[in-house]
């Protein structure tokens, strides 16, 4: 049995998983991703961590193989296996993250790497998921923000310095909402998940509305899946929620349909278990705001990854791509 | 001496060139691109065209070989070597343009392609041009309409359908002014040189600016050359129009920059020859809607290839990626 190690490196927690063939998570662990800054000890209690799966899948599997370790982080870079200034962990500067993995790892010198998470995500959907087979298509994860991974002619887009597909920070509204990187107007201001309550926040101050079952909730408690049982329950605000978020997204589908023309673009996230509420405008406005020749040939679809191990399952789709 | 054919359909007239290996076109010819639908009979005039230009060559250099034959036309398919429905030429439909040639020219059956103008300029530049030796750029055709190629890890991106590439139709402003295309808001209403036109038109009757040099000429007398004169003669329109066409292709190569990543954009086109008025607020406002990790990293550089040949040139480049 040939399996293949998946480290999802998040800012508060870094799991840990042993992923098969089919992309099913067969043992998994987690520790803290560590605020203390120092990447040698969070390396050691990576290895330790691995250590202790190893021996729990040899002792269930003895003839269990593992082929490589794959690494999805914020920032990653997928040329120089690098961590390079994310701002959500306490590694300052540029890590050289896979440098340091292969150290501990000589066996896996041609079979570790490191990429962001949504460039992760669309290997994973690639080699495990609903894109197999697929040669250009792209993933957006719908998050707290908004990440992209393009696969065209069946590679990863790393582009010049390996950081592209970074399509939730393109301008949808030129001057629009704020976003956490400092620019204006980004994609994920308003199709992340934050960005679908800060729309609900906009629709009940024009309407007035006291009658929204949205309207009891402050703006720090309210979550999207709030909105989305909203919106099964009828609510208007809910509804015109999800109506303005497609409608958004799908102009930014558009975007990138006009850039790679894909045959598929996967949604992945928890706004996708709305299921119609959001594909349904999504493709009608990507669909109206595509020129004629890219109508009626680019399928949308709900990404195939689990949404609790998809960053483990892609990061370890990884390995896969570069044992190719 | 090595030498390719490009030829370039346009809606009224077909150019014809040989080409050397540094891109110079040695010998050229321009025959009507027929209004009558004809495909065969235009077919039969293009082999009699390069016919008279292979004895000329020939005669000038018997050790001449040429290689191929590169076609760039509006709505080319590389895929399938067709030119689908292309809305300013007289052939209805789905036209087999490659293979009607491959059928006179059995010699250049491994060496005859097809695609569109933009993306054979994106070859062109990278065959013989400014983007010799880089993987990863993009380039934007700025005249009539907006074009684009897109290059990653060295091949031009055809997508799923053969028509990648497509990015002045591009969603700049939602709702914003009405493309040719039918849809609204797009790069190439703002970018274009009609597009340019238009803001000027725009600007003066915001400001009911009789006082600019602009304000003595119809909307349908007044060319993009113009307005780079009245700027360079410190109009104050004309200088506010470069500085929004500027600002708005700055957005969209920003857009670009998030997708792909490309070490250099080029600029390729009338506009581009008003130098620092067009390419210094392109520049900063591309610039300024970068999310940091690619900020100051990407060139935004003039195409090298020629004005006035370039769409041969870059049809002919194709027959040197098809040898590669």
């Amino acid at each position: 049995m040939k399996l293949t190690i998946g480290i999802d490196i998040g800012g508060t927690n870094t799991a840990i998983g042993v992923v098969n063939e089919k992309g099913e998570v067969v043992e998994q662990q987690s520790i803290p991703t560590p605020s203390h800054g120092d990447v040698d000890q969070y390396i050691t209690d990576i290895t330790n961590a691995i250590a202790k799966l190893e021996k729990k899948v040899s002792s269930i599997n003895p003839d269990a193989e593992i082929l490589g370790i794959g690494v999805g982080a914020p920032n990653g870079n997928f040329y120089n296996g690098t961590i390079e200034h994310a701002p959500n962990l306490s590694f300052k500067g540029i890590v050289p993250f896979t440098e340091k993995l292969k150290e501990k790892y000589p066996k896996y010198k041609e079979s570790i790497a490191l990429t962001n998470d949504a460039n992760a995500a669309a290997i994973g959907e690639m080699v495990y998921g609903g894109a197999k087979g697929m040669k250009t298509f792209a993933m957006f994860t719908l998050g707290t923000g908004v990440g992209s991974g393009l696969v065209v002619d069946g590679d990863l887009v790393y582009g010049n310095d390996g950081f592209a597909g970074e399509c939730g920070h393109t301008t949808l509204i030129p001057g629009g909402r704020k976003c956490g990187c400092g620019g204006y107007g980004h994609l994920e201001t308003y199709c992340s998940a934050p960005g679908m309550k800060r729309t609900a926040f906009e629709i009940i101050a024009r309407d007035n509305a006291a009658d929204s079952i949205l309207a009891d909730k402050s703006f720090n408690k309210l979550e999207s899946k709030t909105i989305f049982e909203a919106a099964e329950a009828g609510d208007k605000v809910a509804l015109e929620v999800f109506e303005k978020t497609g409608h958004w997204l799908g102009i930014s589908l558009a975007d990138t349909v006009h850039h790679i023309s894909p045959e598929a673009i996967f949604l992945f996230g928890g706004p996708t278990s709305a299921g119609d509420y959001i594909f349904k405008p999504t493709i009608e406005s990507m669909e109206q705001h595509l020129i004629p020749v890219f109508k009626d040939k680019v399928k949308v679809l709900k990404s195939e990854l689990s949404l609790g191990h998809a960053a483990i399952v892609g990061a370890s789709a990884l390995v896969w791509k570069l044992l190719e």
